[in-house]
């Protein structure tokens, strides 16, 4: 799939936007992303060092913005990265989008990444620590295969993140719980999966928890016994996992709907035990998993159309998602 | 110390020398690492998800350039990262050198940098797969606070790395031996230490084995008995962590001159029962360890020029260290 994806990015990328904050333009500047904007000594580029957030936007408005923010400015609090302002943020999204707009090719689905580094290495310090990093919003057109596998069931293997359960907690310099640039793990995870077979990881702590997706927050579903409603787990955060943006959207609507909710430590048994599992993330919404390594997991589509339906009532004047 | 450095790196960086390796300029291209060079779509900048070397040339001599670009392709392996060749990394610096020349302006200490990320996302792979990467070399005058440390007694605080020491067996995908981008935590482990008073970090396995420094190699000396050499250690590479180019380079000259070699596990109570404890990095070369934690630990100048001396003799040319 990643191939797939690969190709069609490509062609969408011809019409992707870039904004820049800076303290020179705190809402925001235009840039042709084809066109190379980071220097080599960038510290994002040569440490990872840097936050991003990735955003969906559909028909023009953008989803769960508050929720990325605030997990935004919790990475800079845990990273103790400069960020600028969510005022600086939410004009340059704007900006972007209002070009999409102005050249009259806004597409119906947006990818919006929001990403900012350490800045230049040795680079002397903005009079405004707020713009002292390197900052800038993407916004691409969301690629059709990503669109085309949301609700499709996937199988996924899970792998030893390395740490155990207590590693966040007292080793703060570990950064769990930001969502940083540094990301090969997640990647060589990803990689690994798929080459024996695999489309997505679930993590794993040493000591055996539960923690989340390279790019995805883990449900768990138990269904009520008769006339009751069902339950609605996911792992516990001081685990040292992400706050998960589309997670909390399902789960307050699901509260709304009077289902039960739980967080907790979970082992690999109690994924199996689940009567079903999903990962959740901003852009691919759910996806039902229908294998965890070699256990069979049982796909419920209507249940799959029923969550997808309780994160679209976290939408803005409750327009529908078309899937 | 960061920030004097930081200063300095800013007056050098006027000088500094890029060098581009692509398809079309397999033996490098010059460029200003003063313009932007990177798009925000590099998976390096965004993902942390590419490989570096750091290396030192004194006098127009590159240090260690075979060490280098064997965990270099050490590295790629790990990794999986398309990697030019041995010879286009060779030609690349030798160009950047000549620039230098050229200019009439080659620095006498010189930090040279390599990097190659998996290039940009959604990009279509290159014909020839070595070069589908983004892949660069900075040639830096190195900073003068930096050359200014060398032998300087450092303070430093052991910090949990957050896994045990059979993950790098067990998991292959976390990456550890591989000297990747994503140095965010190695960046914040830095910034813990300096906070609380310490100059550097030594990391431990949450099972208690010495590891290594975010950017050095840890060595102990065991004094021997009257008319019997010294013997030199150092963690095994088993725990998952980076072969040191001068811990290599330190331990050939040692051998040579008769002294005794050892490679282990490490705890750190053998760490504090060490006559004398050093980090070794290339362009820092070797600082004595004062003190770890709330331990004092003995300084002997003598030692450190000794050691220095043996570092001296991987020179090529014989050409003596100005320290």
């Amino acid at each position: 799939m990643l191939a797939g994806m690969a190709e069609h990015f490509q062609e969408d990328s011809v019409a992707a936007v870039g904004v820049r904050i800076d303290a020179e333009h705190p809402h925001g500047m235009i840039f042709d992303p084809h066109q190379p904007q980071l220097r080599v000594t960038d510290l994002g580029a040569i440490r990872g060092d840097g936050i991003f957030e990735t955003m969906y936007c559909f028909g023009g408005e953008i989803r769960k913005l508050d929720a990325h923010l605030r997990r935004l400015a919790r990475s800079a609090g845990i990273c103790e990265l400069p960020l600028p302002p969510a005022e600086s943020w939410r004009a340059a999204v704007d900006l972007g989008i209002e070009e999409f707009s102005t050249r009259g090719t806004l597409p119906e689905h947006l990818t919006i990444k929001l990403v900012v580094t350490r800045g230049v290495e040795g680079e002397p310090a903005a009079d405004d620590p707020a713009f002292a990093g390197t900052a800038w919003v993407l916004l691409t057109p969301a690629p059709e295969a990503l669109l085309a596998s949301r609700g499709e069931p996937i199988a996924v293997t899970l792998l030893d993140r390395g740490h155990d359960s207590t590693a966040a907690e007292r080793a703060p310099w570990l950064l769990l719980g930001a969502k940083t640039l540094s990301y090969a793990v997640n990647m060589a995870a990803l990689r690994h999966a798929k080459q024996h077979g695999f489309d997505d990881v679930i993590f794993r702590t040493s000591d055996g928890q539960v923690l989340e997706g390279p790019t995805s927050t883990v449900l768990l579903v138990h269904r009520g016994a008769e006339g009751s409603p069902p339950r609605l787990s996911t792992p516990e955060r001081e685990s040292g996992i992400l706050p998960g943006t589309t997670q909390g959207a399902i789960f307050a609507a699901a509260e709304r709907a009077g289902w039960e909710l739980g967080y907790g430590p979970l082992t690999p048994e109690e994924l199996h035990a689940a009567d079903h599992v999903f990962l959740a993330s901003s852009v691919r919404l759910v996806s039902p998993v229908s294998r965890i390594d070699d256990v069979e997991m049982p796909v419920d589509h209507d249940l799959t159309a029923e969550l997808t339906a309780l994160l679209a009532e976290d939408l803005p004047v409750g327009r529908p998602l078309d899937d």
